[in-house]
């Protein structure tokens, strides 16, 4: 199938430096013309809305992609949803926020392959952050914009996109406007807990960006399409590790003879999931204020890296992180496995939480846009499948790594953040079971086919990404270069 | 007593237009000049710290104080402590953040009375917010310059400045390495709820600053001063209305025949009662992480204007707040009374809460100061001393009123607010009484006292201040004028 959507990038940048003095790049003098004869587009990024990012430290790359009129109608005539009887306006639009990370990228595509109309907004910084630091994915992926177009030439389905930041609710505003969402499914945060503990302004940058992103979300939807059914990203990290079991999303007390159900304690252990604590909070309020809908979906660790659509083509393949900021336990271990490194358990290994394959996660999301929240409902759903301890992860890779051929050890490494290793766990998952969910339990297969996958790129492995550096303890107020 | 401390004050301005352009004036362009020879004083912001604030909608200024190695000394040499036996270095220091407010100004002066060594930190931004909108304090009150400077003349007693933002790191850090505190009291936040429910900026506004503020000042703490104790204003809003009793921050909960204590469910009812939630999350973290000490003090409604010691000079006054925004319910319905204007009950005016007496506030804080809690602990106290539903409130005023010849009437007006009108409300509140408060309670000569105080002041009322004008539900994303 042919490309039809032709996208154009143009790049201008934005230079803060530490002494606060601003250096900016005029669009004219940006090495790239922006032709305007395409301004008018699906997709775009007003230049209004280039405006100072002066409370942040790094370089910010901002994005326009245009496309012609033409090109856009040719688009419409080739939606290929099975929804589609009586033209596009029946179909379900779907934004998904952050669309072009782990998460948001598999869903982003799940969505639009299951007839839902897709739009993905990023401001792409998560590929910036891996520059930063020196790190890269184990998978190649591709741009954006190359993604979206090999999507298109081969489903002839559309995803649009609005590349910019939802901190600056002008931009925001027009990608609301333009597309006019019914449902929005919000990935678009910093994501990773060591990122969070790196130093004082990363520390700073995640809170301000997750905080207000969210806020600016939900004034977006207040204003703009107050029906829109709000799917948020959460994470189990929110609850902690209680000595009680953990209930989805709020508990029923009874206390000097009285009861009352209340949202869940939390007690969150980085800035990062403190900042995902945070989002909760204002979401319920505004449930309850304005009427929003939401649902929040607190999701266990996320592994694997294939989906359906992900393994259509290689210009479609998902990231998959091993490092010791982004990469997560299971993921971690199997590529530890695959380059012969030990695997690495943080202290004594103790560690439970909830864990799920990413095909639920997209699974789940689908689910949770297709039984929306009531207005003014907020909604609580733990998202994962099983449990498993760290060490119980180490034994399970290991044992699949050993009938592939490799030898694999496990070392305990001093844990460098601050947890409980060995604790009472027992969280509640069955709301989502409860509306379909049908689970990918963790199996050998998977597994096999996970350390195959880390077989095949292991060239591509940086082992001094592997070691944990960013200590919960240690983090301080300089800014720290966390390069290799 | 004569005033030694000369302070100068430099004023320069950065505007920050809606259109993201920045119109910078720079120092040379101020109207009066820095007087480079007074530039090594106890009190200064760097003006490397003129950092550009393009995320914030409104005029910031910045004010550079000054005094002289000379009138240094000789204020050195005029301390009146009585605890300094053997020199400056055994007197406590506490630093008040946000020590111009109301309850910070109250509290900065009665701990430098109690001896310890006083510094406010402070960005003044609070007077902005009145001239932006149009408000005022119904007392006529002093500059902070002046208001040091008098407390100065006639205790003897020092009372440092650092006037800047804490949201700017490198100032807190300057502060913070030159004052090196024993105990922070942490007042600096946007403290009205109807203020961060005016618009999308100000919420924003609202959580950002107090969020970040916050963040900063435990980073302070851990990098220059990690024994220091952080005495943290929270609010008794941040429990919300629950129908069980409300714990004094944490409640044992046995759950499936399994018990733990964790932090009690929180469920705020504003942008700025979530900041206050979202900081009480931070701190817990930190202290658990890095063995931060620190103690929330979740205050109730304070009510009243006279403490001993800005009682002791009409320049040492506090300020008293009447309008809808920053007025709070017992003294916004003295100055009602004040000036005829029927009493404003909010819906059916049920709503209970806990109140405190001024005089309690800064007693509480010295007693919290006084009593550290431990390293790595995060102890929560309720800060209040009695509960009263807001009728019961304006039948106390309207009867005190009528015994001072008075005519009082009430009205509800329709509750701008998302709030239950009728509920529960049992608060426990024994942990400072068990550290020895003896509260103020509520009595007929204080509202006798403070009615009068009204009546003295009833010409500086502005009416069209009463009534409220800013609805929880009608907040939208366009930047809002509230002048008069």
């Amino acid at each position: 199938m042919a490309i039809i959507a032709h996208l154009l990038s143009t790049t201008c940048s934005l230079d803060v430096s530490s002494s606060n003095k601003l250096h900016f790049k005029s669009i004219n003098q940006c090495s790239t013309p922006i032709p305007t004869s395409f301004n008018m587009g699906i997709s775009f990024l007003s230049l209004k809305n280039l405006s100072l990012q002066s409370k942040r430290s790094a370089k910010y790359v901002i994005r326009t992609s245009v496309v012609s009129m033409s090109q856009k109608a040719k688009t419409h005539n080739d939606s290929g949803s099975q929804q589609t009887a009586d033209g596009d306006s029946s179909r379900k639009k779907v934004m998904v926020i952050g669309g072009d990370g782990y998460c948001g990228w598999a869903t982003a595509l799940h969505l639009s392959n299951k007839g839902y109309e897709v739009a993905i907004v990023d401001n792409l910084i998560r590929r910036l952050f891996d520059d930063q630091l020196g790190l890269d994915s184990l998978t190649p992926i591709s741009s954006i914009h190359n993604r979206t177009r090999r999507w298109k030439s081969l489903t002839g389905k559309d995803i649009q996109l609005f590349v910019g930041d939802i901190c600056e609710f002008d931009f925001l505003a027009e990608a609301f406007k333009s597309f006019q969402p019914d449902a929005v499914v919000h990935f678009g945060e910093q994501r990773s807990a060591p990122y969070s503990m790196i130093d004082r302004s990363r520390a700073v940058y995640t809170q301000h960006n997750n905080v207000i992103g969210t806020l600016n979300v939900l004034f977006a939807i207040k204003e703009f399409r107050e029906e829109c059914h709000l799917v948020k990203l959460g994470t189990m990290g929110e609850y902690g590790t209680p000595n009680i079991d953990i209930e989805e999303g709020y508990i029923t007390i009874t206390h000097n003879g009285r009861t009352d159900t209340l949202p869940y304690p939390k007690q969150a252990s980085s800035f990062y999931h403190l900042s995902k604590v945070h989002d909760s909070h204002n979401i319920a309020f505004t449930c309850k204020a304005w009427g929003i809908r939401a649902t929040d979906l607190n999701q266990g660790v996320v592994y694997g890296v294939r989906t359906d659509e992900t393994a259509m083509h290689e210009e479609l393949v998902n990231r998959l992180d091993y490092d010791a900021v982004f990469g997560t336990a299971l993921n971690r271990f199997c590529v530890q496995a695959a380059v012969g490194h030990p695997l690495t358990v943080y202290g004594k290994g103790g560690q439970t939480r909830g864990y799920l394959d990413i095909r639920d996660t997209v699974q789940c999301v689908e689910i949770a846009i297709a039984n929306p929240a009531q207005p003014g409902e907020f909604r609580v759903f733990n998202q994962f499948t099983e449990q498993f301890s760290v060490n119980t992860l180490a034994a399970l890779v290991t044992k699949a790594g050993e009938k592939l051929g490799l030898e694999v050890k496990t070392i305990s490494v001093p844990n460098p953040r601050v947890e409980a290793e060995e604790h009472y766990y027992n969280a509640k998952h069955t709301k989502l079971i409860e509306l379909g969910l049908q689970p990918h339990l963790l199996s050998d297969s998977l597994l096999d086919s996970l350390l195959n996958f880390a077989v095949h790129f292991k060239d591509r492995v940086d082992a001094k990404q592997i070691m944990p550096s960013v200590s919960w303890k240690k983090i301080g107020v300089k800014p720290r270069t966390v390069a290799a």
